[in-house]
């Protein structure tokens, strides 16, 4: 088995990485190789003893796609992305990187001959939806995003399922809930509060919350986004029928439900080095963005995710900070 | 006001022409001057005194942009398209015409500079739309196409919604039904029977009927599509709010209740015309599409269509046949 990760020196790439390390097969098979891309060159990661090449490319270039499948990977995650906040100030980039990019990678996949047939997994978003809401979205909601990124996970999305249909590869799409809490630094993504209000006060800093408590979001840990990419894998087309885009389950929570969250898991103290400093931008964004979802077509394929937003903290406490919190 | 249409030549493009030289205004504004667009020379419309330059151009050339925006249209409608049967036989070229040329245009008018900011009216489909369905389909359903061509229309919608957010162009989009009756020979689309099994028994020919009589879909005349485009136009951004892709009103009925409404408006003899040949082909293409709609929006933001199928075969007789049945 031989698996491409683009994306893979991101936060969910390692973490998918570091997952199949550890499992050591994808599917009951075997991996004996990996290929690791990114506008960066990603670690090679530890404790694999097959082989692994990591560099860096842009996926947006025109040869990309040819150069990504040159090994013939027998599976690829696609994670290779502009954030949120970048497509949306600069336009251009976004639809090079996140739509032209992925074109591409289609393209040299249907191109490529020799009955090359992978498996694609292709991340998405819940930016693909867009307000007004109902009170809980279901997986028959259509998709009308309010932002650059969103259309570009959207036009990505119907995409992969015309190339899957036309049978000139194996893809599903899953649309992640917000990944939290991101370890590492801030990025660009506007969802970054979120995390940023979690990990830094349980790191002993101060962290700025831009938004109102009353604001609801649908959150997965990295630990259920890893999970959630290799159960895609696992899924057939017959299983898939002809709707590959799902929607990922996830934990629903207000801001403030995620504040006394960490007071419960982590004290006061911590709590008190979260700073409120309304930012019109990330408010105007945030308000269009969808707020829960029953992902019933997901849950029933047997995605799996935390219960509670106090699980999404633990796990970050367990995998992040070695069960440590800074008093 | 200067207007251009793509997709000129076509019967909707010509349908189109003719209603607003007879109008001889849009949106209350003196037309001075059309740009007629197809892969063939369009007619000049008679009766129009304004200026009119018609040409071929094939709009997936990477200049088809600038040349067609070249004399700052006020308002676009873009009607150019490879038709559904087409671009599930040719891949490539459906993606070519119906996807980068729509894309082509769309960035033209982005980089135009001089703050131009056109109405551009976009002609998708209810092939946007994939089985399995509901009884009848809410504006709010998801969009899984099961064609290349919806894919590429739904694609198409998507970009439309941003460039318009992002404040580039002012656009809308509309689902056209299947138009019925289409007068002239058929074309390439899949849904040609709908129109074959009424125009040619009422012009003394016979027809062919690939599908079973039970088999329901969305209809609309030529005139109430025209009308669709030129009512698209007058709407204003703030009446449009951010969904700016609707679903047209149309005409649910069966091809049986087609075939009735042609006996009471044109006769047993007539009928007798229709040649029953089932089509492997075409009932599979036809199974994944769209039955009914509720379009609400539609029709509350003024949208008009026949309230029955007989008014649709009555619009033929009118319009094409100068009010004469073939006995």
């Amino acid at each position: 088995m031989h698996i491409l990760i683009t994306g893979a020196a991101g936060m969910v790439g390692r973490k998918l990485t570091e997952r199949l390390v550890a499992d050591g097969c994808l599917n009951g098979k075997p991996i004996g190789r990996f290929t690791l891309v990114d506008v960066i060159k990603p670690q090679v990661p530890a404790g694999f003893s097959g082989k692994v090449e990591a560099y860096a490319l842009d996926v947006s270039r025109e040869d990309a796609g040819r150069k990504l499948i040159g090994g013939r990977p027998d599976a690829i995650f696609h994670l290779a992305a502009v954030v949120s906040g970048e497509a949306e100030t600069d336009f251009e980039k976004g639809y090079r990187i996140n739509l032209v990019g992925f074109h591409y990678l289609l393209e040299a996949i249907r191109t490529a001959g020799g009955g090359y047939h992978p498996k694609l997994v292709f991340t998405s978003s819940i930016a693909v939806f867009g307000a007004p809401f109902p009170s809980e979205i279901y997986d028959e909601f259509h998709h009308t995003p309010l932002t650059s990124y969103g259309t570009q996970k959207g036009i990505c999305e119907l995409l992969l399922a015309d190339y899957t249909r036309k049978g000139f590869l194996d893809g599903v799409g899953i649309r992640l809930p917000t990944i939290c809490v991101r370890p590492g630094t801030p990025n660009k993504a506007a969802s970054g509060f979120f995390s940023n209000i979690i990990r830094e006060p349980l790191a002993g800093r101060e962290a700025v919350l831009p938004v109102e408590e009353s604001v609801m979001h649908w959150h997965a840990s990295p630990k259920s986004a890893a999970g959630f990419l290799v159960h895609a894998a696992s899924l057939s087309r017959e299983t898939l029928g002809a709707r590959i885009n799902l929607t990922m389950p996830g934990v629903a929570c207000t801001v403030g439900e995620q504040i006394a969250a960490l007071r419960r898991v982590a004290g006061d103290a911590v709590v008190a080095r979260i700073r409120r400093e309304p930012d019109p931008a990330i408010i105007r964004i945030v308000s269009g963005w969808p707020t829960r979802f029953d992902a019933k077509r997901a849950r029933a394929l047997g995605f799996a995710v935390e219960d509670t937003f106090d699980e999404i903290i633990r796990v970050h406490i367990a995998d992040e900070l070695g069960g440590k919190v800074a008093a």
